[in-house]
């Protein structure tokens, strides 16, 4: 089955277009093991989200320990949700093929993140593993992210800023339909061009909860035209719902509410 | 002391300005362990090298195993030599703070390369650390490095190539002296606008031999105008040099070869 048959078939059975970043910060966690925070998450809200996206940073910083947490986590999905193996990679085809390697076979993601910045060979190796998909990282939700995706370029298709450029650049790569874009919901106009140069690609779409993004602006510029083609990422506001040792509790009811938000402002827009 | 302070000693004790990635490749290699192997080619050229450059794909496609022979890789070299962690990575301020202390503090890397795509914010949290330093990408070696590097984008200095906005930029982030760039050995001409733009930046100048960058070139157009600032990585074409249980005398020779090789390029090019 590929990707996008996955998502679909998971976020309608559990009527939800949330993506749930499993991003363990021992500072905000509860006194635990990583595995065992991201364990009890996981329990608690599996039937209320689309698809699970940890971030291999915070894995990475605990070492070894971490990454054979992360190991464990994914075990513990089970394919049951589809991964998303948030790494924003991006090398040399060669190299490329290594991390397409590691996200996907060793780590058994089904999806990972990478960067274009390098262009069409960094991408091309994740993209032969048909079943699986890539978002690439189009217009990001950070502050810095004008410093270079917001210049004036000029590309085939005229004078485009450089994420415009990319998504255009996506959507001549998607030939296996296996291409998403990262597009932040901190920037509701730029998220709403993406959205107007790929009509019909997955959009991942961070930068809700924490980094203040607008949920109501996010689904209605996000969505495709059916409603569907776009999950919306939080990790913070949902994670560390609560700092006590209800914390796995409090993840269900900010998923669940985030869950319902979206749904609502989806069946409330305007007919397309 | 500084990242720039230790690579000057290193190159000036060893004579030599190359860096040698270690990429371990199971395909490629004798059959023997990722840790032992390094360990073998490390013994041979420690006095041949001004730095080394594990890139992280090739230890994460090998799982937790991988990345245990990554740490012990690291260990072993023991701080005789500087580690360039080349791992490409870039994220929103708060992961990449968990990237760089993934890379500095747990991995115990030199410095990293890192990713410009989402600006500033995904590469202040290494700048902090001060002793260390990031290369940036800037103009990579690939050949789909074109696809958005070489873009004309209207800049503050006028219309540039992307990656001369880069380097712009980098130029500017450089307060701490701990930013240098990555630009390959493969477009000569790109390599000589890095330079120009940033006259007194290490570059680590990837692309020479497997991806048969020009080692003239290179050396002419990306040195500094007292013959240093430029470090030039070599991998495969070093570590595969014998397939045979002569693997590590073969390496030796093939990196003197090369430090060589630069010193004479060097020592013959006009007088600046």
């Amino acid at each position: 089955m590929t990707f996008n048959a996955k998502l679909l078939q998971t976020a309608q059975k559990n009527q939800s277009l949330v993506c749930l970043g499993l991003d363990p910060d021992p500072l905000l966690m509860p006194k635990m093991g990583v595995f065992e925070f991201n364990r009890a998450v996981i329990d608690a809200t599996s039937d209320l989200v689309c698809a699970y996206k940890p971030n291999l940073a915070f894995y990475e910083a605990l070492g070894i320990d971490g990454l054979v947490a992360l190991q464990k986590t994914v075990e513990h999905i089970a394919g049951k949700v589809p991964v998303i193996g948030d790494a924003k990679r991006g090398d040399i085809g060669n190299t490329a093929k290594a991390y397409a390697r590691a996200l996907f076979d060793v780590f058994g993601f089904d999806a990972a993140t990478v960067n274009p910045y390098m262009g069409y060979d960094a991408v091309e190796p994740f993209l032969t593993h048909k079943n699986k998909a890539v978002f690439i990282l189009c217009r990001t939700s950070n502050p810095g992210a004008a410093d270079f995706q917001d210049l004036a370029c000029s590309s085939a298709h005229g004078p485009h800023r450089l994420y415009q450029v990319v998504a255009e650049k996506a959507q001549e790569w998607n030939r296996e339909n296996n291409i998403g874009l990262v597009a932040g919901a901190t920037y509701p106009e730029d998220l709403q061009q993406v959205r107007q140069i790929c009509p019909h690609m997955t959009l991942l779409i961070p930068g809700i909860g924490a980094q203040g993004g607008d949920l109501d602006l996010a689904v209605r510029y996000g969505a495709d035209a059916t409603g569907k083609g776009a999950i919306f990422a939080s990790s913070r506001q949902i994670l560390y719902a609560s700092p006590g040792s209800d914390f796995d509790r409090a993840a269900r009811e900010a998923t669940d509410k985030m869950r319902r938000q979206i749904n609502s402002i989806l069946s409330n827009r305007p007919a397309g």
